[in-house]
Order: structure tokens, then C-alpha cells, then sequence
């Protein structure tokens, strides 16, 4: 039997996706850090590994200080899945548009797709768990890893 | 107050762990797939998003009877954490060698971070959620993404 989802909890949920989005568009790195469980981890798309809010809001605040300062991330849930009725994952499509490249020039839009595993602890919802990889949509050898 | 994990709980998950490089090295994608839930999601190292057993299994016999077919994984867990008493999240660093390339010859080693949730569920526990990034050892910003 499933549990119900109360919609009050589907809502949170969608709040923190947004939030992820928002706080980046605006670059409030202290606001982006408030989505995530003081013990969060998060895996980025090239393999560093943040394991608290504070490193997760340190490595954001330094890359939206310099090569994120210009960028706009957009978002789509492509999935929620309620594994308790007080913890769920989702998996957001998104795009990037407006990184600066290392040689100052604006890079091509990146998109890829964002794990949160979200959890209710005292009322409130947070990211327990991110992991970020991009989507690689030119590879020669469609099925080439795994 | 932290709720008592039983020993027998973290060491279904270490089997699991243990079990994707297991299955993963003898190349039996039957075994790899009864690791996961019915409708576990699978988002490999390129963005690619398998959505149940059947998709998991379907790729990997692919992969495996082709450019992984002389592949080895090793792999070791990082970080194991319960989130509730019956769902944990691990992240397990993995370095895979003979991968073969697209011109036939063999591939540098690559290493990655592969996370894993996984639940009890009827007593048994599989893996609900896979995601797996690269680490991009090589890059010449070192915070380049995010």
C-alpha cells in the first residue's frame, strides 16, 4: 500500500527545486546554502565533493564571484519519487547559459541532469544529498560509458 | 536521539556495494540488475537515464558485451550514511581500467564518485537511485563547475 503524499510536502519539495534555480539566478550563495541539510553532501559535475553547508556555500560563493557571476540556470522536474513519506528524490533537467569560459569568453549552454535527495526532519524539508552530471549529447559512441 | 542501526542493515548495503563491482567485473548484468529496486533510476557518467531493472539491465549487457567487456572496477565506499533506519545514501569512489575506445584501442584509467541510495523494503534491500559522475582530475580551474 502506498502511503499518501500530502501535498503540503510535494509543495516543500518543489519550493526547494525552485530555490536551487532561484538563489543561483540571484547569486545569493548564503540563500542557496539555507536548501541543504547542515551535513549535505555534493557531488559536482566534474567529481568534487562538498560534504557540509558550509563547504557547499564556500565553493558556490567562489564560483559566482567569477565564472557563474553571469550565468542563468533553468530548471525542469523530470521526476519526484516519494521513497518515505518524508523523503523523496528528484531528478531536475536543467540548462546553463552564460558561464565564463577560462579564457574569458562565454561558453556554450551546458545541460545535464541534478539528484536531490530531499528529507523532513522537524517539520522542515532539505537537501540531504546532491549530485550534479552533465548530459553529453555529442558523444560519438551514444552508449560509450556507464 | 540518532536511531540504532542494526550491523545487519550496513552490511546488506556493503553487499550491494560490493555487489555492483562484483557483477560489474564477471560481466553478469542479470546479477547487476537484482541489485536494484523494480523502478530504480540509473543517470550514468554522461547523462544517460535508465528508469527501471529492465533499462539498467538492457544497457549494461550492451556495454558489457562491447566496450566493457574486458573492464575492472574497484571501488571502495567514502561516505555511508542513514538517512532513515531502512534508506542510506553511500558514495563509493570507483577507478575503472580497460575500457575500450571507440578506435579499439584501450583507455586510461578513469575515476569517479557513484552514489547510491538504497532501501529495506519486505526485509531486503536494493538500490532505488544510481548516479554516477567522472572526476575530472585534469581541469585547469579547478572549482570550473558546478
Amino acid at each position: 500500500m502506498k502511503t499518501a503524499i500530502a501535498d503540503d510536502d510535494r509543495s516543500e519539495i518543489e519550493r526547494l527545486a525552485a530555490g536551487f534555480t532561484d538563489s543561483w539566478n540571484s547569486h545569493d550563495m548564503a540563500q542557496f546554502a539555507r536548501l541543504f541539510a547542515h551535513d549535505a553532501d555534493f557531488v559536482n559535475v566534474v567529481g568534487m565533493w562538498w560534504k557540509n553547508r558550509e563547504e557547499i556555500e564556500k565553493a558556490h560563493a567562489y564560483s559566482h564571484s567569477t565564472f557563474f557571476k553571469n550565468s542563468r540556470l533553468s530548471g525542469q522536474i523530470a521526476g519526484l519519487k516519494f521513497l518515505r513519506p518524508d523523503l523523496a528524490t528528484v531528478h531536475i533537467l536543467w540548462e546553463l547559459v552564460g558561464q565564463i569560459e577560462p579564457d574569458g569568453s562565454v561558453g556554450q549552454p551546458r545541460k545535464g541532469v541534478l539528484l536531490l535527495v530531499c528529507g523532513k526532519q522537524d517539520g522542515a524539508w532539505h537537501i540531504h544529498t546532491a549530485q550534479n552530471t552533465d548530459i553529453v549529447a555529442a558523444l560519438t559512441q551514444p552508449a560509450a560509458k556507464a
